[in-house]
């Protein structure tokens, strides 16, 4: 299009003919609506999880120290933006190849968008276009490789880093994600995950904690048997990350309703708001009350944590709860962040943003609690699923992580570390006007 | 739904047949489309001022000083979740109760969404889904709360304002909003308030007041009849929050037209765009020029609460003015912050972030601008409706503040204050890398 | 509307009736329903645009020193607000007149909106609201306002700086995109700038390089032959203004289909969405890489700008290109920004964000990247377009920035930018807690 208003004259030309010709042959909205309202659905929840690599970035900038701010920011500007490119390179075919053996699609066969002012007999009339769809599922992954940045904050390098980037969100995920949303083993065994609470965030919580296992505890963090606190450098930061997250969730689940062009598809992807909602103010709330109790002192981070932990918990199925369900099971998710934070210390798993009790505890957990709601699904089922993708991204990462780290070394030398990511490894700081404390 | 693009085949199995039965029976496009605009009307308003509470939390923690800004952050998420979980366990329903004696609807009957995939025949298609109409009231009801947060910051304590918020979320903003929203008294007579200048904004302002007397100033704040400014700690942050409730408010005003499924609707949901935006511009400019000329300095936190002000004096009436109408409104809610702020400090009232001005005596001000643009609204129904909000709220909030601090208190110690909230009450600062100058 | 979840019963009195009138005359969706999706598009499109300019302002209050941030803020908010005011009083109908000589249109006639509850009779059936239309515009101009502010940060006085927003917004804006945008002489010559990457990106860029060149370099910029780095005080807000402005970039381009009521309008814009995508991960990315080579240390400001100068330069055509072409056009834009950075430090031109590379070099690439895709465009009426937008805003900036400088001075004394602007303009630090390293 080359101009705005007077665009009203040049637009007409196209759409009047078809208004005339609906009374012939032209297809009305009877027949267009659900492809429009849907791929609008697409591009509107798409740009909400797309913020939510904002949401991260933001959190995990808040949540370490000063000193490795700049990096943590590179590494998540960059993740998102390799994400991009290798699931349009290989990841989207990859993921849904259409009919393939169930457990591995083909390789690199980059993206196709549908031509410039596709027809209509042309589209995918009973589903959305393919540029949505496309831009929808992209930045599901972009999270998946969010998640695996925060844990391992502080003392991983970036360029090996990057590299695990590029192998996850290339391959691993996608080759798991195509056997439940390609169509393959695991969807047609039964399993149900609805949003991603196993096929996301499982996922990326396993890819973590086989680097952090991999990569060892920051210096310092555990000494003669303590647990030494690190505390994040920008809680405001943190706290607004949690929000962008949050709000970025409405898109994550609301949008996998995949349909929002019927009076009961519409109904429901905003009964998954509702429950969204819901969940994380659970989770929240129970954060808060539990370290209140057992800590005597309200955790701003444990509680920001309880929310996101209460959203990856419904995220598994969000729309078959009551509200009522919503709220224990985004509850539980509280609990589980609570009381695993510290187990995860006790085995020296040094999780910088606590992304391994939110995103893969409460995402088994989630993915479990599917069965209470949700009467085709079964826990044989569901375990299945939960370990089938465990075992494979734990193997497969912890194989990369090796092999990164035996290829180039994955860890800042304890100079830079202790100095900071920032000036060793950036030569530029996030905040060089504020002295020190 | 189980997987994504795949379900391409799932899903024409189940919208073909209604494609297919378009031609029978089943309703078309132009009985359902205005149902599925309006829902996904409420969907998108209401992520946009579920943001406000992101907004709130960044502009209330960039006006505290750095040592309560943990806290500030605590509060703020605590108090969305636990509206979240109060409107749904009994605030919805008795703000909307139906059928009623117009002052108080039923108690304890928790929302009940639509059910899942429900049918056009079953839903009410003259208006929206159940999940997205309690969405959009839900993120309401947290704003009101949001606005106590800022005033009471940095002396009160954790607990019994959250209290606070489960008494207004879960009573008394339902019982007052559902005098004019849910169809009572005022509604009836004929008061006039579009979106909330007094149902929200002003309610917020009342019991923040009655809350500011109770618990007194900040220490220090008036001494030796000199009122002694505490600069706010990141004024970027406080920046930050206020694009994002500008940003929240076009969903809060252009939600609130309720319908976006025929031609008249949809475009005065864009003419509210267009006023809400005006009126924030010209609070913003207003209050920039009258710094200007009456502090010889322009006053950034003049400034965003002149946006703020404009927003919330265009909240009674969005639609009806004309842009010129929208600029003049909001310029008054400039005005009126400009010259209230000083005015409260004068009555040793600490109100930390200016909210009283902002949603009190700019939603005192929204409300009566109604008439000039409204000819249905009278000023005697108008200020009817001003009294019976402020006395309701103020009084209830009054004695719920007086309840608090005779059974727990509601002050935290001297010390506390003093140290900083964080440190004292949370164990946790918020910028620990960072000595305070 | 006076209530909300009651109104059920009310809108039930204003929709039923056009519903029953279906069948016999009222316009059905296959009529309105294009209508009613391209408002929808420019109001969320809008908001989106909008939020870009909270990510202006978190960029450039991230890459200026902690001393000028307050004032960099108050920039922010100020332009936008008065390029809200000044569209509506004049820019809007200056760019769109309609009938014109091709080169200036009528001043002086403020925006009227469509009526309250417009007829689907009375309106532009073919294309949106005029609410909807003037909001997605005006949100248009604003951002390049934001260009200008970031350039010539940390020196301008704030009331100049604002007197040539007004002239820019007001005056220069409108006329120059009168000639493509509005149906004027460059539109009938084919030039193609589908979003604007001349439009705005350029004519901003060229607005702020006058306004560089005549306004000078910061003190001590350029010393002795060196360049002074002057690092940005806050990178984790630079960040997060960048994911922001990504963000409502998918609006900006998105929205400039200016149609989603049909099947190739929608597809169209997820095109779009992510082709706009794409162009900025491959700008970061190439920014990543280059900065990795040539500096040997990955500078993450360049990351930033080399997202932003993908977007800038996918902005003329990002429906054409297919995903791959969307890569390297974006990529290109990275490699810009890289070089060109150093480049402008040269001649000592002192542009304290990047914003001249981001938004002129890499508009001006955009522009001429349309051949490669758009078979309508030819280099040469694209090189005329560039040179027209240049010469008039390039030269017409000078103007004004020379009357301004003569008239009252537009650089603060030098104590004041040591001290800072914000104490010696301001009166008010912006992180007044912390102390200064």
């Amino acid at each position: 299009m080359t101009h705005f208003k007077t665009i009203a004259t040049a637009a007409a030309l196209t759409v009047l003919p078809s208004l005339a010709l609906a009374q012939d042959a032209a297809p009305g909205f009877d027949e267009i609506g659900p492809y429009i309202m849907t791929t609008l659905l697409f591009c509107m929840a798409g740009f909400l999880v797309f913020f939510m690599a904002a949401g991260f970035a933001m959190l995990e900038g808040g949540l370490v120290r000063s000193k490795n701010v700049t990096m943590q920011m590179t590494k998540n500007i960059g993740l998102y933006s390799i994400a991009a490119i290798m699931y349009w390179f290989m990841g989207f075919n990859l993921m849904y190849p259409g009919d393939f053996n169930g457990y591995v699609g083909t390789f690199f066969s980059p993206t196709v968008l549908d031509p410039v002012g596709v027809a209509a007999a042309d589209a995918a009339l009973d589903y959305a276009s393919v540029g949505s769809d496309f831009f929808f599922q992209l930045v599901f992954v972009a999270a998946t490789a969010s998640i695996v940045s925060g844990a391992l904050a502080e003392r991983i390098k970036l360029w090996p880093f990057l590299i695990f980037v590029v192998v996850l969100t290339g391959v691993m995920y996608p080759i798991s994600g195509s056997w439940q949303w390609g169509g393959g083993w695991l969807s047609e065994a039964g399993f149900s995950d609805f949003a991603g609470s196993t096929v996301v965030h499982s996922v990326g919580g396993w890819a973590a904690l086989a680097g952090a296992i991999v990569l060892g505890p920051r210096l310092g963090k555990y000494k003669d048997g303590k647990v030494n606190p690190m505390p994040g450098s920008n809680l405001a930061l943190a706290t607004l990350g949690t929000f962008i997250l949050w709000l970025g969730w409405f898109g994550f689940n609301g949008g996998s309703q995949l349909a929002m062009g019927t009076v009961g598809d519409v109904s429901d992807v905003s009964r998954i708001f509702a429950n969204t909602n819901m969940a994380a103010a659970a989770g929240a709330v129970t954060a808060l009350l539990l370290t209140q109790i057992f800590y005597k002192k309200p955790d701003l981070t444990m509680v920001l944590n309880g929310a996101l932990a209460g959203l990856v918990s419904i995220t598994a199925e969000p729309l078959a709860p009551t509200l009522f369900g919503a709220l224990w099971i985004g509850a539980i998710g509280g609990v589980i962040v609570v009381f695993t934070v510290p187990m995860l210390d006790k085995f020296k798993i040094d999780d910088v943003v606590g992304a391994i009790p939110v995103h893969l505890f409460a995402g088994i957990w989630g993915t479990i609690a599917v069965i209470f709601y949700n009467s085709d699904a079964s826990l044989m089922t569901q375990l299945t699923g939960i370990v089938a993708y465990g075992v494979f991204t734990f193997v497969g990462s912890l194989i990369v992580w090796f092999i990164l780290k035996a290829a180039m070394g994955i860890r800042v030398s304890e100079e830079a570390e202790i100095s900071g990511l920032d000036t060793a490894e950036m030569g530029m700081e996030a905040y060089p006007d504020f002295s020190k404390g």
